[in-house]
């Protein structure tokens, strides 16, 4: 590689290994959110045989934000490119070992955010290596499901959304749309409906409830008058979301309100996943068909007695009792490098057909 | 007055007019919003008479934003100051002349807020000068019941707030806390719901409605994917609400979806005044007594057939029959100036009997 590299401190490294080289090459997965990126490099794995377990990770390396909606284009692709240099550094490896990389990232809802993406990763990688950019629920479908682009994926953390594939390609979302667009079964969904239960049982237009001392409590305020001044003086979503195991607290103590709450979380999370179900018709044409729903995300962990991702897996099982549902044992990064497998994995079998 | 002031400029044109002088004197009426800031100046009316008709105004003058949540405390101050002297100037008179001033504005919600604007206010006037401090929605009220602090007033405009008065001075308040907080029958409420709908519509987990076709159209989007990107684009909630006369169009022509979203704005606005009504007792032990309800902001007002307003009205008569609906015939600004001069009346009745 001779090109000359934007940011030549980066790939420095590579000058140093030139020695190495290729040997047998290295696929990236990259899953990049508003928290935080996390970049995979594991070694190109055999297209005949199944895949080994546990899969060989040569490296891991975290990075901060890489939502361009969040920190602009420049950081964004700074903090890319410098997490995928980490981790092939790692990995005692290189930019000509890469056969393929997928970036999966949140923010992608349309082809022309793919493509501006996809064009800055070409300056970057030498011709050969296969370039794939995807939304982060499609990844986090594919950690569940191993690099399969079939079935359905439920996301639920501080935002939520569904996604689902039928094997022949075709694709359909629900919700994702953020909360001024009506994404209530999510955290922020959640929280936001809690502190408001909390405003109208203040100000007489709902019954009293014990989320009141439950959030002035852990928010340190001495009244819900004080509630409207904390909720506009930070508009970080994650900053409400973070309210949600109080309102499970609440629920498993019994408060009517929050019961309420999280009862209406699933009805809206179910309704999410069946919408996509119903347009790609992953359930057959009697409803009965099995199809895998991968199940990522805070709301839908981590809770004791009252579980929400359970009670929305039996309110999809109503509709289509064919779920299959999938907690998934990799991480999404590790689901994207399964994508540049399989992606790169159909391109090497179409190949001897034409 | 030989104090010196913090910006000299501002009051300059008083050191031309010292012959004038104070005289009867004059009372100033503020109400400052989001989006503008109007002051008035009237001459200070004989508190043994019925108020004259029409009211006697010296002077107008309006200005940008002076919500301190919004601007900042300096800039904020200084629209304020600069708006005062303007319509002093106008009446052709001074600081010295004003017997009371009334500052109603959004985003006083607490004793603290309102003693940090007293502090500077008392810094800009001499001290016999009385002032008063209050939330826009007393305004509100004030100026459809010509000054008198009693009843209810409802405000909808981009949001919603409903605050009442009993004659022996108990007040509550209810909604108002913003769109997070469950402001829903606002005119950002209502059009928020309305996008939502487009979205769901779109995803196929809600009915399609022709909602979809009116926003796409006068947003210039060519798809509901695009609604995501415009919605978060700019974090106005003003810029959604504008939205509010569509989705009234939508529900005249016979759309299922809006008139769902309408009656549901109606019967959250009713339930808000029934809150206060409640809570104040301001219907009396049987439920019967008359109070004034001021309805005020342009989701009341400029409906045709679909009348929002009158919907209200009509729910909250099915509980409270005494409720008396008033359309104010003067702007708040008006109504902060009678209130100065109420409150004036009471202090100068007051002093007789200790």
């Amino acid at each position: 590689m001779k090109r000359r590299d934007r940011n030549g401190e980066i790939w420095d490294f590579e000058q140093e290994m030139n020695s190495l080289s290729s040997r047998d090459g290295v696929i990236l997965g990259l899953d990049g959110g508003t928290t935080s990126t996390v970049c995979i490099c594991m070694p190109l794995m055999s297209f005949s045989q199944k895949l080994p377990e546990p899969l060989p990770i040569l490296a891991r390396a975290v990075a901060g934000c890489s939502n361009h909606n969040s920190v602009g284009e420049t950081a964004a692709r700074e903090t890319l490119e410098q997490v995928m240099a980490e981790v092939l550094t790692k990995s005692n490896s290189n930019r000509s070992a890469v056969r393929a990389v997928c970036l999966a990232v949140s923010g992608v809802n349309h082809p022309t955010d793919q493509q501006r993406i996809l064009d800055w990763l070409r300056d970057i990688f030498p011709k050969h290596v296969k370039l794939f950019v995807q939304n982060d629920a499609v990844a986090a479908l594919a950690s569940g499901t191993m690099g399969k682009l079939h079935g359905c994926v439920l996301i639920a953390g501080t935002g939520t959304i569904s996604y689902g594939f039928t094997e022949d390609g075709r694709e359909a979302r629900a919700a994702g749309a953020g909360p001024v667009l009506g994404d209530w079964g999510s955290g922020y969904g959640i929280a936001a409906q809690a502190l408001t239960a909390v405003v109208r049982a203040h100000d007489g237009r709902g019954p009293q409830t014990a989320l009141t001392s439950s959030i002035l409590d852990i928010l340190n305020l001495s009244s819900p008058d004080e509630l409207i001044g904390w909720t506009y003086a930070d508009p970080s979503w994650a900053r409400i979301a973070a309210l949600v195991p109080l309102v499970v607290s609440c629920a498993e103590a019994g408060d009517q309100v929050a019961n309420q709450i999280l009862h209406d979380s699933v009805k809206d999370l179910a309704e999410s996943v069946k919408a996509v179900v119903r347009r790609l018709g992953l359930c057959g044409e009697d409803g009965m068909d099995p199809f895998p729903l991968v199940m990522v995300g805070g709301v839908l962990e981590a809770n004791k007695r009252w579980d929400i991702g359970n009670e929305v897996i039996k309110r999809i099982c109503e509709s289509y009792p064919g779920v299959h549902p999938v907690r998934p044992k990799v991480e999404p990064a590790v689901g994207a490098a399964l994508l540049a497998w399989t992606f790169l994995k159909k391109e090497t079998e179409a190949k001897p057909a034409t």
